[in-house]
């Protein structure tokens, strides 16, 4: 059974309506935090929560596309050539700069590493919520919304359509930004927009083994693929309960000693809504 | 002198407020466009605007901090040897794929390429907004708000901050997420937090000559350093003269045949409000 513990005045119900839920062995706390005030013009509706659980499941947490074969969260010393010249690498840290790079010694160039886009749709459909069973690893089998990679080139909101047409084969329209979801332990950073469909239609694609629309009290919260649409779906279902849909920005973070796949395990910082 | 043009119902002032000032010789035409529409269980606020002007100055457009070197816009071809194993890349599209890949000819891994994120802060202090001089290319000599790339291991918000200590020299408390900018062509995507001064202090760091708070009557449109950091501040100076401060997603199509530094030669497309 979840438990949930509310300290410090938080008026979240976040993840509260999960309680009714069955998730055998986890535990689930809730935590309001303490990093932010208003001191706009104009008052901005917002709150700051913590959330972490106490256990995992087998999921996975990771790319949630194939898109990328070769993702590193950043490990400088595993870039060892140039790719402009082919020279050796050295790892320094660079002038005026604080952090170890991988400079060419050859050209002198500096490769950066930096966080990658995986941008995605919440689709609504008659109540319903469109997931994807994935076909793929990581977390083959899970339920994800449909996203990926954002490529050079295309907008946010375009790349999420594109991944909702190669997913789910379903033609989409965005309607709002819905949450920014940062990763920092994985460089990533989830961009989900609410889209509905142009059409009544969906099969899945090559990623895909299943696309299902869920009604909001059936979403298989015991199967879901990533922490990232772990928080979605809760968020939005809360949303929707209180009657207005938000933009939510948060910071993921993994709770050291746990794996990839304790899709549970994990605090959500600095979570701010519009 | 601006000209503003409102068509098919767009009840934004966004830019209207920036006729008043003198911008000697652009032409700035504002247009709502027909994306988007709400089927979301509860309304949300949004509309969608399409904004372009007709006239550049001389700005720059490019990476807002110097983190970044060596920047490439996804020119996939710059890429010729694999960065792990040395190995001559070859340049297909891989299997199951469908854009043209850097691929290693000996070790077979792909080194994709990802639009950057550039995290920033708005800080308004007594109704005054922050903003730097720029004391390195691009755009020496023009004002901006502190902002640069996101790095490995570091949330959005923990970025902007961090990026505001740099610049500005200002310790910084984010209050909300303000903005969501891509700029497809250059394969980036700005992300603006509000944020106010923990204490009324700040000072040029290295990439600044100078940090100054402008009323927002007097932010020197003229001098600004980038199309996003021009877009940003109109849409605040919209929202507070609105009453309402929002959050803005949106796309900033530079407009073709133009430089990097015609920073007002765009359109802004897909822009959606919450």
């Amino acid at each position: 059974m979840i438990k949930a513990l509310q300290i410090l005045g938080c008026s979240s119900g976040f993840i509260s309506q999960r309680l009714k839920k069955p998730h055998s062995g986890n535990g689930l706390s809730l935590i309001s935090s303490k990093i932010s005030y208003n001191s706009t013009p104009k008052p901005l509706s917002f709150r700051a929560i913590q959330m972490f659980s106490t256990q995992s499941q087998s999921n996975s947490d990771a790319p949630s596309s194939s898109s990328v074969a070769v993702h590193s969260a950043g490990n400088v010393h595993k870039i060892k050539f140039c790719q402009w010249c082919g020279g050796p690498a050295k790892h320094e840290i660079p002038d005026g700069e604080e952090k170890i790079r991988a400079i060419c010694t050859l050209c002198g160039k500096i490769a950066y590493q930096n966080p990658k886009m995986v941008v995605g749709c919440l689709i609504e459909h008659d109540r319903k919520i469109l997931l994807c069973k994935r076909n793929i690893e990581p977390s083959f089998g899970l339920w994800t919304l449909p996203a990926g990679y954002l490529e050079i080139g295309e907008s946010a909101a375009e790349g999420a359509i594109r991944e909702t047409w190669e997913e789910a084969g379903a033609e989409v329209e965005v309607i709002s930004p819905f949450a920014q979801l940062d990763i920092p332990l994985i460089g990533q950073t989830y961009v989900i927009f609410l889209a509905k469909l142009k059409k009544p239609r969906f099969s899945p694609g090559p990623e895909s083994s299943e696309c299902c629309l869920f009604e909001l009290d059936n979403i298989p919260f015991d199967s879901l693929a990533f922490s990232s649409i772990f928080v979605t779906l809760n968020l939005y279902i809360e949303d929707v309960k209180s009657g207005k849909v938000k933009f939510h920005y948060g910071t993921i973070n993994k709770r050291l000693g746990t794996g990839p796949s304790d899709i549970r395990a994990f605090t959500l910082d600095y979570h701010l809504q519009v």
